[in-house]
């Protein structure tokens, strides 16, 4: 350290501690591993980041991240089976593809609805969800949230918004309490999906 | 996902997550917030990456990472001051910087001898520490080496090579400042116990 252009590591240093799970003891030691495996690791890392910031971009019809503005699994037509999975974020749709288990389409709410939060169905893609279940022929709205007080509310003001234009359904107990999917093994979540239950 | 060439978001995923204490979990969620922050976070982060790829380097004299090939430390003339800290890592030089109690300069060992990993001398700059005692006036070495076996194994080595050319010192070994007894490891405790002082 105490080069004058140090402060091109020391910046970095402070851009890795704001990643999630990261501080800043976590960060110097990444940064250090990472000018140690240039070759291997650094430079592959820098043109991957790169790459994805100029790709990266969510899906206009269900809140997916991907590198179209459309996301594959909407423009896959073999996934346009009148289902729709509605979950609160990306971390939990690919939890729901890992699981492999659905063969439907998404709708990531970005969250949930919170009064303290002054997050409304705006802000939320409620709306065009709405909407989707119009135009796309949608039979059945699965209601993935977690089950949280918040995810809770989101389920039954969604409910309320739907229930006389499709079949409403829910993750089946399985899901425990407080539980989020994102932290779920597979299995469970496909025994919760296979047992779910109408609204 | 499911994009063709969502490839991208799961090869940069794949990378992450071999950074020091992240998994595939905590790399999936931190692309996720990258590409949530893209213009706060992602874009610097790649270019910060990019910058330092091109331009981190070890310095030829002494071990420490910095951007040109003799470092700040080893060419400012204020530091040599005839004594050389020995650390195994550069996170240790860092860590000791940041104490900014010490004035001299350092040698980074790169690591500690190991007779399991087959790693010698030769892979450690111990024959470069010893050529500098010799051609910077040194009149004291520290050896800030961990209290490991292999740690002090080295320790021992180093001092070795050196005992009629400089006096060799090494760090006091106690009760840290603030630290709570309950919470220290055993040998800490009877390394503390031995080395009583008399209030
Ligand atoms: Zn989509
Ligand atoms: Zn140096």
């Amino acid at each position: 350290m105490n080069d004058d252009s140090i402060s091109e590591i020391e910046h970095l240093i402070a851009l890795m501690a704001k990643l999630p799970g990261m501080g800043p003891r976590s960060a110097r030691r990444a940064v250090l591993h990472l000018i140690r495996k240039r070759a291997l690791l650094l430079t592959p890392l820098a043109e991957s980041l790169g790459q994805v910031a100029a790709s990266a971009r969510e899906c206009l019809n269900c809140g997916n991240v991907g590198t179209r503005d459309i996301c594959g699994i909407c423009t896959d037509e073999r996934r346009a089976n009148g289902e729709i999975c509605v979950v609160e974020t990306v971390s939990d749709l690919w939890a729901m593809e890992r699981a492999a288990s659905f063969k439907g389409r998404y709708h990531v709410l970005g969250g949930t609805l919170s009064a303290l939060d002054a997050i409304g169905p705006e802000d939320l893609r409620i709306p065009r969800l709405v909407d989707r279940v119009a135009s796309e022929g949608v039979r059945e709205v699965i209601l993935a949230l977690n089950a949280t007080i918040d995810g809770q509310t989101t389920a039954h003001y969604i409910a309320d918004q739907l229930e006389d234009q499709v079949q409403l359904t829910t993750l089946a107990q399985g899901v425990p309490i407080g539980g989020e999917l994102d932290y779920l093994d597979d299995g469970t979540i496909i025994a919760a999906l296979k047992a779910r239950k109408q609204l």
